[in-house]
C-alpha cells in the first residue's frame, strides 16, 4: 500500500527518519482546511511499515472529522513512531521527532496518544512549540478524563432528548461498561442527574471504589450481563469494538452513548443498530471533550471556556441526530456529512482574503 | 517498497496531495547536514507510485552527494510530481505544489529538472519563496550549460594532470559524444586549449553548426566509431549510461571526463574501467557546473562568483582521484567517501552552538 494508492485524500504524509537515534515516524496530515492539523503521536512497535503507514492514514483522517465537530479552528492530523516505547523512547529519540514536527511549521500540532505521555510532550516540547497536552508543570491542563466525561454525558443528553423528549436522564437505567477515568467521572453526572447506574468492569480495584463511593450503583459480573440486562442506556468506556454482531443482537438498551474510541467493530455494524432500533450516538462525537481539552491549552488553559466547549457536543449530537433523521441516513453517516460540511464551508473562508 | 524499508537513510520524505488540482507529488529530503536542500521538481508520469518514490529517493541522495562535493552549503533534495507535464500541468497545480514547498519552510528549495521550467519555477515561485532556477526576468542565472560546460573542462584537465603530469589538453584527443548546449561550449574550451578534437551527434543540426563553426573538429558518425577511434579523452555529454558492458571494452580513451548523468550504467562498470587503466572522473563531480549555478542564484546571480565555484571542480576532482588512488578506490568510491566526510564533519559543526 502506497500513499497516495490509498486513496485516502491526505494532504500530506511525512516520513522522518533519524538513523543515529533511530527515530521513525509517520506524520499524516489529513486536512488543514480548519486550522493547523491536532493529533496525538501513537509509539507502538508495528509489525511493519504499511501497518504503520495504514493507522496514521486511519487516525488522522479521524481526527480532521473529531476536530471538525468539535467546533475546533483545527484540522486533523496524527503521528506514529514506529518503535516500542519501553525499549526505543529516548530523550534524543523525543527530541528528534521534535525537531521533525518544528519542521512543519505549525501545519501539525502533536500531543499525546498511545505510548506518549505528557512527560514525553515536555520532551518534544524542548525542540518544537506546536505541542499540547503538556504536564500541569509546563501549562498543561492536567487529566483529560473530566471533560471527557462531561462530554460525553452532554451527547448523551442529547440523544435521550432525541429519543424520549427530555434531556434528563432521572429515573433512566444507564448501563456503564467501565469504570476507568472517564467511566467514574460519567457515573458521578449519572447519579447527579438522577439515573440508576449498573456497571461493570473487570478490575477488582475498580469495583472496589464503585462499591465504596457509589453504593448505589448495580454492579455485574461481566459487560455481557451488562448489555442483556434492564437498560435503556448503554456507554461503552472500555476497549473499542463494543458494537459488533455479537452484541447488537443482544442488546436491550435503545441508546448508546460512551467514550470509548471506535465502538462500531465494523461499517455494517450501523445497520445492526438501526434494524434494532437502537439510537447510535457517534463516538468520535460524544468523546471529543479530551481533544477539546488540549485543544484550549493551546491558548492557554482555563478550564470553564474548555468546560463551554464541551458543552456544545449536546447541541452538537441533536443536530446530528436531527440531520440523520432527515436525511434518512444513519448517525454515523449524519455526523461524516456535517463534519465535511464544516470543512468545506469554513474551510473556503480562507478564499475571502484578508491582508496579512 | 516502502519508504522505510528502502533503508536508504533519507531525513524526511514529504507527500503532499491536493485533490482540486490533481497535484500528487513526493519531496525528498536526504540529508540537510550542510544545509537546506536543494534539488529540482521532475515532472514525469511515472508507471505507479512505488516508481515515483524510488526515482525521488534515488535523485535525493544523488543531490546531496553532489552538492557537497560542489562545495556548496546545501543538502540534497529533489522531488517529483506525478503526472504528464504536457497533460497535467497548470497554474493551479504548480502553485499547490509550490504551497508544500513552502510548507517546509526552506529544508527543502526546488528549480527545474526534467518536465519543468524556468518558467514554471516562476509560477511555483508565487506560493513559496524555495525555488531558484527561475527566469532571468525574474533574476534568474539564465542558461547553466555555460557552466556546467566550464565545469567539465575543469574536471577534465584534473585528470588530465593526475594521468598525465599536466593538466593541459594540448595536443589530447578528446571525443566528445553529444553537441547539445553543454558539448558546444565544452568543445569551444578544448579547442582554445589546443586539443584536437573528434565529435558526433545524432542531429544534422549540430554537425552543420560544428562544421561551420569549428570547421578543425573532426566529425564521426556515431558514438561507436567515436569510442573506437583514436581517442585519448571521452567525454560523454548525452545519454547516461555512457559507459557499458559494451562500450568499456572498446573504448580507448585513457580519461573518460563528461557532462552526461549517470555514465555509469551499473556498479560493476567501476571494475571494468579500472581494469581497462581507465581514469574516470565521476560524473557528479565533473558536472556540478549547473547546480553551482542555481545555488549561486540563492543569492543573487553573480557570474563571476558562481564561475569561481565552477573553477573549484578541478581541485576536487584531483582530490578524488589522489584519494581513490591512496585507499585503492575507484574515483566513484572515492568521491563517495569525500562527499561523506564532508556532510559528517562539516555537519557537525552545528553542534558548536551559536546563539541565535
Amino acid at each position: 500500500m502506497g500513499v497516495f494508492s490509498a486513496d485516502t485524500g491526505h494532504e500530506q504524509v511525512v516520513f522522518c527518519q533519524d538513523r543515529t537515534t533511530g527515530l521513525k515516524a509517520i506524520i499524516g496530515v489529513y486536512s488543514t482546511a480548519l486550522g493547523p492539523a491536532l493529533g496525538g503521536t501513537r509509539f507502538y512497535p508495528y509489525a511493519s511499515e504499511e501497518e504503520a503507514l495504514h493507522d496514521v492514514l486511519e487516525l488522522s483522517r479521524g481526527m480532521a472529522y473529531k476536530n471538525a465537530l468539535a467546533g475546533l479552528d483545527l484540522g486533523g492530523g496524527k503521528a506514529v513512531i514506529w518503535g516500542d516505547p519501553v525499549l526505543d523512547k529516548t530523550e534524543a529519540l523525543l527530541r528528534a521527532y521534535g525537531r521533525f514536527v518544528q519542521s512543519l511549521n505549525g501545519r501539525y500540532w502533536t500531543a499525546c496518544d498511545v505510548g506518549t505521555y505528557v512527560q514525553d510532550m515536555d520532551v518534544v516540547a524542548r525542540e518544537t512549540r506546536f505541542v499540547t497536552g503538556r504536564s500541569v508543570e509546563h501549562g498543561g491542563a492536567g487529566d483529560s478524563s473530566i471533560l471527557t466525561a462531561w462530554g460525553v454525558f452532554q451527547g448523551m443528553r442529547a440523544a435521550a432528548e432525541h429519543r424520549w423528549g427530555s434531556p434528563s436522564l432521572r429515573g433512566r437505567r444507564v448501563g456503564v461498561a467501565g469504570l476507568g477515568k472517564v467511566g467514574k467521572y460519567l457515573v458521578a453526572h449519572l447519579l447527579e442527574d438522577g439515573a440508576e447506574v449498573v456497571a461493570t468492569d473487570p478490575s477488582e480495584a475498580a469495583i472496589a471504589w464503585a462499591r465504596q463511593t457509589h453504593p448505589q450503583i448495580t454492579l455485574v459480573g461481566d459487560v455481557q450481563e451488562l448489555i442483556t440486562s434492564d437498560i435503556e442506556v448503554y456507554a461503552p468506556c472500555a476497549l473499542g469494538g463494543a458494537l459488533n454482531d455479537d452484541t447488537v443482537p443482544v442488546l436491550r438498551a435503545q441508546i448508546v452513548a460512551g467514550a470509548a474510541n471506535n465502538q462500531l467493530a465494523h461499517p455494517g455494524v450501523e445497520k445492526l443498530l438501526a434494524e434494532r432500533g437502537i439510537l447510535y450516538a457517534p463516538d468520535y462525537v460524544v468523546n471529543a471533550g479530551g481533544v477539546i481539552q488540549v485543544a484550549d491549552e493551546i491558548e492557554g488553559f482555563n478550564f470553564d471556556r474548555a468546560k463551554l466547549r464541551a458543552t456544545k457536543i449536546y447541541t452538537t449530537t441533536k443536530q446530528i441526530l436531527e440531520l440523520a433523521d432527515d436525511e434518512g441516513v444513519s448517525p454515523a453517516t449524519a455526523a461524516d456529512r456535517l463534519a465535511e460540511r464544516r470543512m468545506a464551508e469554513v474551510g473556503r473562508l480562507q478564499t475571502i482574503r484578508l491582508p496579512r
